[in-house]
């Protein structure tokens, strides 16, 4: 349409939605004819036409076949707006995620666990979807292949091969999202009452996720090389677990990094005590060099491989993987078809496997490590001088898992936050042990704005004479 | 870039990938520097460094800091190929699902259940596309809020709002699909074990599903204008049933539509025995005029509503809803954090949105279900002639639900038709008490190539001489 057609078809609309407004057109009743309606706008009737489809695609009016258009009920759904996340539930492993996923753009989130959205290749991501554009009519409308779009899985087979990860088109799941990966595998392999390891502290979701499959949560200590392998050991005989599910590359939310020995460890007790292993790789792309990988090491026997693009490339096109031997994938396909039919959207895959290809996006990781390093740098000096300190100084990522100063309770300090406008995360909702009270996860990627600091020091202050919350 | 560039960029991509095809240059191995290579190919080094970037992306050669580039692992990706269904497996309710997700372009797909790609909007959906390539950069990169895009969730209280369903913002979540709702749904209300009442025959996948909740599955036979009535009270005083899933509008797979009569003294039934039910509404849009709807009598007290784009707009951007009570939506929310974090694709509810919003959805719709009668009066005449006779002639959708000639197993014609190319829906699939063995569902809309019929004769011919598999 030219710029003309669109500007008196928009005309008409607003003709419409001032009468609807000043109520010169009520619920229920019908809309003048399109040819009358043309005459009285100077318009031509197809103009009228499309303005009345419009409105009626936005759900004002609804055409009724051989009578004509008319005004739709009685609700107003322009009135419809976002909830809030309500501010009083309890300070649970949910909480950060709903508080930081809802809360409005007048928050400040250095509690969230992803990067602000200027921080990613949103360059990369318009050419991806300027291509979609260009796509054949089945990639934009019809289901895909149950395993996902091939052009991504061959993504996914080259970057493990850099891994020294054979894997065969067999052994390769897309999936909805890096969440949906574990709840899939968690479906699969476990039972309720099973027993399942987490680290402590460990991403919260994962404790969200673990209590919707109503098996018992146990946690091992994470050191800053990795999880407490006697502890882990005991653990092994005591409570005979199914399941280990940790991150590689970056832990979260400590941000440190399995040693090459305790991996090697690690796979060895799993081996002696049968025990499967979830890799979450979430972080990858934000290793300033390689670090030791559990499916890699193993390849792929005991170990299952999970990750998704949602912090380096792009969280609101949701996608995620799965790589596992052979016959778990088959069964897993089975299950993503009965849950969620089909795999992922291949409009996301496409999108994802475009911005991927894309040359810029090494270069995006590059800058990216550079200007997380110093915001990292500058995020734990701020904080020292409000007396808080990281337990250690990752080597890459976002997070920074930090020490309160004595006195101060992580879950009232978070409450006291949120009224300065901050969504934080409190340590215990990553602890399954829940001693991680005086700690508390920062994201330094979202700490540039200097009243994160000052919010922060005016919580501190209220916090102190709230009563210490129950996390 | 201009078109030279990309061009000079192209030949060094190219060279690389003759010396790797050749072996000219082997795993692991450096490749030339920048520099040197831009004087080989008469380029400047910024053409290399973009070529290196690009192979780098596919995965092809790695780039070390430091270091320059290098040739990537032994694995050949591009050898990656789809794996083809397996053809042996049973024919049990994912039977017809891998089927015809997996099924190669060769293949013609009259039992799958979904229109092909060129009957749908393409046109709209690919102007949503160029209208995302504009939005703001936390559309393209982050999490979405955790109900979904407001945008889509705006445009469906509307549309309730005409069929005289008032939605408040509390009652309404986006989520990934149709089948990921009534998911979502069943972990909240269902527990192992449960009784759930499903309509005989019935969608297969609400089957698959239900396995998945390890419940007890109780098929109530469906006639002509809904669910037998005194069959389904007997059920909901034998088996104290938690849960009722069907389909509205038209009835999957017999296209059948529920009495006004039925509507009532189901929901009735329902009060009496406090049975929660899910209607599962996706095939509104293809009814040529709207029927009783259980969401709309129930005002959405015990009526869970539940639907998707996936069968008029597009099965690639995945995205369903539920539309319930309150409390159960903020439980449902907090379920799809811990499962999936966060809702749906804000990039896929973006595209949706915007498809829908676009004025020619209306019209497409009105031409769809004019082409869907011609197909249906043409493939009932053309099945006729086979011997093979619709239950009923359905008043919209694209199925047909047909009732095979005498002697006709429809498993062992399923896999009959697999040789012949043909993907077939064969009636037991749908069927809990296994007494569709003589019915098959056909999709008019996927039956206009005329090899299907003759692949459908031939493989008639082979099934007689097969022994009638169980099903």
């Amino acid at each position: 349409m030219t710029d003309e057609i669109v500007g008196r078809t928009a005309a008409v609309m607003t003709a419409i939605r001032t009468k609807l407004a000043v109520r010169a057109l009520s619920p229920g009743e019908k809309l003048p004819s399109i040819r009358r309606f043309a005459t009285t706008m100077g318009v031509s009737p197809s103009t009228v036409v499309e303005a009345y489809d419009r409105l009626a695609a936005e759900g004002l009016i609804r055409a009724r076949p051989g009578a004509g258009f008319f005004v739709s009920g009685a609700v107003s759904p322009l009135a419809l707006t976002e909830a809030e996340p309500q501010r009083e539930r309890a300070i649970d492993p949910l909480w950060v995620s709903r508080q930081s996923l809802d809360a409005g753009p007048e928050m400040l989130k250095p509690g969230c666990g992803w990067l602000p959205a200027d921080w990613m290749p949103n360059a990369a991501i318009r050419r991806a979807v300027r291509g979609l554009a260009q796509a054949g009519d089945a990639v934009l409308t019809d289901y895909g292949v149950t395993r996902g779009a091939l052009s991504l899985r061959r993504h996914l087979v080259r970057r493990m091969a850099g891994e020294g990860i054979e894997l065969g088109a067999d052994q390769l799941l897309l999936t909805a999202s890096g969440t949906q990966a574990i709840d899939l595998i968690g479906r699969f392999l476990l039972r309720p009452g099973d027993t399942v390891i987490v680290d402590d502290p460990c991403y919260f979701n994962f404790q969200a996720l673990l209590r919707v499959h109503a098996v018992r949560i146990i946690g091992v200590p994470y050191t800053p090389t990795g999880p407490d392998l006697a502890a882990f050991a005991a653990a092994l005989a005591e409570h005979r677990p199914r399941l280990y599910v940790t991150n590689s590359a970056l832990h979260n939310p400590t941000g440190a990094t399995l040693s090459p020995q305790n991996a090697h460890r690690l796979l060895t007790l799993a081996a002696a005590h049968d025990l499967t292993i979830v890799e979450d790789d979430i972080f990858a792309d934000l290793e300033p060099e390689p670090s030791p990988r559990l499916a890699a090491l193993d390849g792929l026997n005991r170990v299952i491989r999970i990750g998704s693009f949602s912090k380096t490339l792009s969280a609101s096109i949701r996608c995620g993987f799965i790589a596992a031997r052979p016959d778990w994938i088959e069964a897993l396909v089975d299950l993503q078809v009965a849950t969620s039919f089909g795999g992922p959207s291949p409009v996301a895959a496409e999108l994802i496997a475009g911005a991927l290809a894309d040359g810029s996006y090494r270069k995006h990781l590059e800058a990216l490590r550079r200007r997380l390093s110093r915001a990292r740098r500058e995020a734990t000096a701020r904080l020292g001088s409000l007396g808080i300190t990281p337990w250690i100084v990752p080597r890459g990522g976002f997070t920074l898992w930090c020490r309160l100063p004595d006195g101060q309770d992580a879950a009232a300090l978070a409450r006291a936050g949120l009224a300065e406008g901050l969504v934080l995360a409190p340590g215990n909702v990553f602890s399954v042990s829940q001693t991680a009270g005086s700690f508390m996860r920062f994201n330094v990627a979202q700490m540039t704005d200097p009243r994160v600091y000052d919010g922060l020091a005016r919580a501190m202050e209220a916090a102190k004479i709230l009563p210490a919350s129950s996390p």
